[in-house]
């Protein structure tokens, strides 16, 4: 039940170099490469002659990776260029070939239906480009449904009881702020503030707030990303309003991806405004990311290995649950469209 | 086909201090957890939220645990108290709770019917408590289904083999000795009498006996404890006839708890009534009762391993299984009874 | 669908010394230990009365071996000899036991129908007992299905890519080499000729060759066993002709035997006829192999794994692989003809 037509991020760009990286996307195996242009390329990683994953070990040359076992070789749409021992390729001997874009120092997949794939829907995220912003990426595997992650960052309540070492804060602040859920057709919106509260002591860091602040919370979700929006400015000056100035701001990047029906990968980065070329600071809160993140792995892969001792009983919903029901509900629209034959999910089938 | 409507050994009550202790009893995750007042509870081990293990970071305060997602909070009947977020707690918002017992340094749960939970009748052990018996307590997981240590208390023969490295004296005087079984309602006795016989050296560190010694092993099962009551007394000076004062005597308690179907906790406790205030010897006999243990657990996972090769392969009965087999057929029983209707099992429909 | 009829090494004979040795066997847990006198035996690895592993622990004297648990004693046939605290062995009570044969420095068993185990048809390997020849036992437990270690050895084309850090050489040159599959039946024979080739540095350390030399790899598979018998001599000398003096010879023993659907044993050993009596080279090629051996593990254990995830999909072949599908009809002929009526397999029902 996997929904397959959307773009995930597959790894940060960084992190494919000389070797193929094996990733599951969906259910799928995948190697992804680099050719010697440097372009990333994304094929199944199965070799097609005895099922030899190519990402274990498998050798870049130019254009093709080959495989590590008997050397067939395949170019980036995953089409069999050489077979050793032999003068002569069967036509059609190929694998599958994902659609893969590098943007935004990230690598975004599809392995949907590739027709449908429009690289101009990818998310852009111009915080990894911009240098009045600075940023570091965390990935992590996490043993529980891409589901439940989306859940979590959702709903921010769970930060005063899952972070209260970390970034937590007063529960009640967070339980009580004034809440907003927007759903449009591919997004769900949170909006929380938190006016005229105590700042944060990671704010101060940043800032030399006069007093109290005006917070903010805002959630953007779509599938296979989550972004959350936080910042304070002093109270009363306009934040609400949209005059954001002077304050401190965080953009928080949650790649949330799929891989199995219970694991998921997680893409993070965290940018700031403020501070920037403070390596210090800079490795602090990197530092203090990775632990918040590794409070919620903990919570989220228990919250899953009690879900499967019991897979059929159900969730109580509370108030906080808003957006997360709304994510719920979104990704289960769009996963029961991809079921549906194509000439109803066209609209045709709908005209009188 | 677990025996549901039965006290087992949760946890020793020592064991369980400010952190909740997470335990499985015959399948259903428990949490445990001590008020403020020092009382100690049993819960669900599952927010009725969003399925999270109230024992990963759960927070007790007072009379009530919080949940560590979203704190959420329960009191130790299982009713939430408080949903972060909102004014009011539905009516009917609860998780289950279990008749807990602290009694003589144990926690008794029962996980059945609650309204056949009778704490009446759970058994004593006065050895606990009284200043003329010294113990120490060992907590062992076992990967085995919790019959298997059934058996394996109720046939002492395997003390010459499985033992042979600790506490196991001649195998032929174990396999030979004259042994009585007795069944009754929900216990089974077997008594094993070794006449006339050569002390063991842990009986000799006990007592200056004269020569030969009449030695008796009377084991005692009902479904969730074992006890083993061992000792030996100059011979012929009426052991069996109920004299057993002089001579060393120990009390072994193997509280025997199913967790799922192939694994068990183990509670045992080995009291002694001789050479007290000794703490040389006491960690003497402790280390021997952990290597014999062990000795046991690994005889016991390894069995289970090859019976989940082929669970349908039944198995072959010897003279010494008497007591071991009448110990399954009481449980056997018990667990027909729990799942006749219950106007049968109270006999009503019996009357002509 | 294991083939049970055939002889399968169950270990070096060296490796049976003093404690029992667990296997298993196409499925079959089986206890390998030695008499008093010497002599090696195969029983079921679990005891009738309860399950336990005889292996786990048991003890050997004389002509019997003792059950770790409860003390009952089989002896080489299976038949149970003794059970402590009985005066009597109820006739018929024994384990099964299984033909095994110590030959050539290996332990041979059949699993199958013992009516059929003919000791005159298990392959002699006098190179394990020709003082002209040195040779080293590594042993390796792997993670996949034996037919996929036999592809692996019926398709030496695979060295230029998975072995190029040890033994590959050119890859081209192994790919091209002129190939010849013979069938017989129980047999598949793969020639690969390299004529007039640079010798590896290996082959260098065992022979001053005047320049290029024509090499030879023949592969000898029957279900169980692939030998290789690879070498090189002086070019134009005959070597193709049958006159293999003066160069160097290796003799693979590759002993294949099948443990469960996914897993299997690798009994390997390499005799060479030149340098004998040289332990730093046979320390040296000893190291070699073993490397080369690790190289195949984690290639076979990586396509069983992607295998595994979809089991149901096929394979490609390409023009390499006719050895490697020889071998698999072979084993898929003889296994269906066990399943055979045994009157069809003896051919009776074929007679007009």
């Amino acid at each position: 039940m996997f929904l397959r037509n959307c773009w995930y991020v597959a790894a940060f760009g960084a992190d494919l170099k000389i070797e193929p990286l094996a990733r599951t996307i969906c259910g799928q195996p995948v190697v992804l490469f680099r050719t010697l242009a440097g372009k990333a390329m994304a094929l199944e990683d199965r070799c097609l002659h005895r099922g030899m994953p190519l990402s274990q070990g498998g050798e870049v040359e130019g254009e093709i990776i080959r495989c590590p076992y008997h050397g067939l070789e395949f170019d980036g749409k995953g089409v069999c260029r050489k077979i050793p021992g032999q003068d002569q390729v069967p036509a059609g001997a190929r694998i599958a070939s994902f659609p893969l874009v590098e943007q935004d120092a990230l690598l975004w997949i599809w392995t949907g239906d590739a027709a449908l794939a429009d690289a101009g829907t990818i998310p852009s995220h111009f915080y990894h480009r911009d240098p009045h912003w600075e940023w570091s990426p965390i990935f992590l595997d996490l043993n529980c449904d891409w589901r439940l992650l989306n859940d979590n960052l959702l709903d921010l309540t769970h930060l005063g009881f899952v972070h209260k070492k970390t970034i937590g804060g007063d529960p009640g602040a967070h339980a009580n702020a004034e809440m907003r859920v927007e759903r449009e057709e591919r997004t769900v919106v949170v909006t929380r503030w938190l006016a005229d509260t105590e700042p944060p002591p990671f704010y101060r860091l940043g800032c030399a707030f006069k007093g109290k602040i005006d917070r903010w919370q805002e959630i953007e979700f779509r599938p296979g990303l989550v972004r959350i929006w936080t910042g304070g400015t002093d109270a009363g000056t306009g934040a609400y309003e949209g005059n954001r100035e002077g304050g401190v701001q965080f953009m928080g990047f949650h790649g949330v991806t799929p891989r199995t029906d219970t694991s998921c990968y997680y893409h993070f980065t965290q940018a700031r405004n403020f501070r920037l070329a403070d390596p210090a600071l800079h490795e602090q809160i990197h530092r203090a990311a990775v632990a918040t993140l590794l409070e919620d792995k903990a919570v989220l892969e228990g919250q899953q290995a009690r879900i499967l001792e019991n897979p059929a009983r159900g969730f109580i919903d509370i108030r906080a649950d808003a957006g997360g029901l709304q994510g719920r509900r979104l990704v289960e629209q769009l996963v029961a469209r991809e079921s549906t034959p194509s000439t109803v999910a066209s609209g045709a089938a709908r005209s009188p």
